[in-house]
C-alpha cells in the first residue's frame, strides 16, 4: 500500500461520500463496499474488506484445474442445455459431501445446487411459503442477513422474528412454539455461525428447533 | 448411431414410458427430452434433438479460451465476490454489443446480465409488475414460452393474452390498445422469432407496439 496517499484528502473523501448519497452512521454493508471500491480506484490503493465475506484465502486449485479440463476437452459444452435435472456427478458429490460433512444420508436428485446461500435462502421461503395457504409467514431467528427480508417482501410472504439475545436455550423453544402454534409460519430462517455477529446456536438449540420443526410440520432453513 | 440397436426393443421402450408416466399425445417438451435422454443413456445411442434448442454449433472458441486464461491468471478470482454493480468489463461489452447489434446506445450501468432469457424475463416481470398497484397482469403475444406464465404466476401477477394467429398488423395494434387502455397491463411479452412456431413480427408489427407502449407507459419484454 502506498503510503504516501494517507491521509486520503478531505475535500475528495466528502465529494465521494456525497456523490453516492451514504450517511456513514446509517451505512449499509453494500452502500460502503460501494463506497470503498470508489476510494480504492481513485487512489489506487487497495482495501482490506472486514465489512464483507472476502476471507482473502485462494479457492482450491482443484475447482479451477478441473473448469479449465472439462472447457478445454469438452468444445461442444459451453453450446449445451445443462440436464434439466442437474448435472448428474455434481449433484452425487453433493449427496458425498453433505454425509462425510454432516453425516446425514440424502439422495442425489434432492441435492440441489444453488449459487449461493442468498439463492437456496429465496427458493427454499418460496416453496415453504406455498404449502399451507394461511402458513404465510417466515419467521427469523435475529439478528441476520437483511436481503434475506427482502427476498420474504419480493415472494409476497410476511415476517415475524425472535431476537437471539433476549432468547437463548429452553427460552427459545417455548417461544419458538408459541410462534410455530398459530399456524402461520412457513419457514424458520436462522444463520449460524450468525451473519453478521458469529453468534453460534448450540447443539441442544438446534435439537429443540428440529423437535419442534418437525412437530409443526415447517420447514427449516438455515444459511451456515 | 449403431444401426444394430434399431428397432428399438418394444418392451424396454414401454417400461421406460410407463417409468416416465409419460402420455406421448400429450407430451411436454422437457418431460420429452428427459424420455429421450433415458433412452439414449439405455442404448448407449446419441440422439438428435429436434424437440429442444441445441442447434449443434460449438460455441467460438473466444469465450472459453478467455475463461481459461482468466481461472489460470487470477488465482483469488474463484474465491471473490463479483461487485454488487456487475463487472464493468461485461457491462461496457454488452453496451457495445447492443449499438452493433441494433444501433441503439445504452448506458453500461444499465446492460443487465442475467443467466439467459427465462432469467430476463423473469426480472423484467417482477419489476414491471410492481410499477402500478393497478396493473398486475403480463400480457403475453401468444404462442409463447410456457415456463414465462409459470414466472407470472410465481411473482403473483396475472396473465392476459393476444393470439398472433388471429391477429397481425393494424388488427393486432387494436387489440393491443383494446387491452393497454385498461391500465392493468403491466408488461406485454413475446418472443420474435418465436418460440415454439418461428413465427416473426415485422418491422411496422414492432414498430405499433412500441409507439402504445409509450403511449400507456408498459414495459416491453421480447425473448428473442
Amino acid at each position: 500500500m502506498n503510503k504516501s496517499k494517507f491521509p486520503l484528502n478531505k475535500a475528495v473523501l466528502n465529494d465521494i461520500i456525497k456523490d453516492h448519497e451514504a450517511d456513514l452512521n446509517n451505512i449499509g454493508i453494500r452502500e460502503l463496499k460501494r463506497l470503498v471500491d470508489h476510494l480504492a480506484d481513485h487512489y489506487k490503493v487497495d482495501f482490506l474488506h472486514f465489512e464483507f465475506g472476502v476471507p482473502g484465502v485462494p479457492a482450491d486449485k482443484i475447482g479451477p484445474q478441473e473448469e479449465i479440463r472439462v472447457l478445454t476437452e469438452d468444445k461442444n459444452l459451453p453450446s449445451t442445455y445443462p440436464p434439466f435435472d442437474g448435472i448428474p456427478r455434481l449433484k452425487k458429490a453433493t449427496a458425498c459431501f453433505v454425509k462425510a460433512f454432516l453425516n446425514i444420508d440424502v439422495e442425489p436428485e434432492n441435492c440441489i445446487p444453488t449459487v449461493g446461500a442468498m439463492h437456496g435462502g429465496f427458493i427454499a421461503q418460496a416453496i415453504a411459503g406455498r404449502r399451507f395457504k394461511t402458513a404465510d409467514t417466515i419467521l427469523y431467528l435475529d439478528p441476520g442477513f437483511p436481503v434475506n427480508k427482502l427476498q420474504t417482501k419480493f415472494l409476497g410472504l410476511k415476517c415475524d422474528s425472535i431476537d437471539l439475545y433476549n432468547h437463548r436455550g429452553a427460552q427459545l423453544a417455548k417461544k419458538l412454539e408459541k410462534k410455530l402454534s398459530t399456524g402461520k409460519i412457513s419457514a424458520v430462517l436462522w444463520s449460524s455461525p450468525n451473519n453478521p455477529t458469529w453468534l453460534c446456536l448450540k447443539d441442544e438449540e438446534l435439537k429443540l428447533i428440529g423437535l419442534l420443526l418437525t412437530k409443526y410440520d415447517v420447514i427449516g432453513i438455515e444459511d451456515s
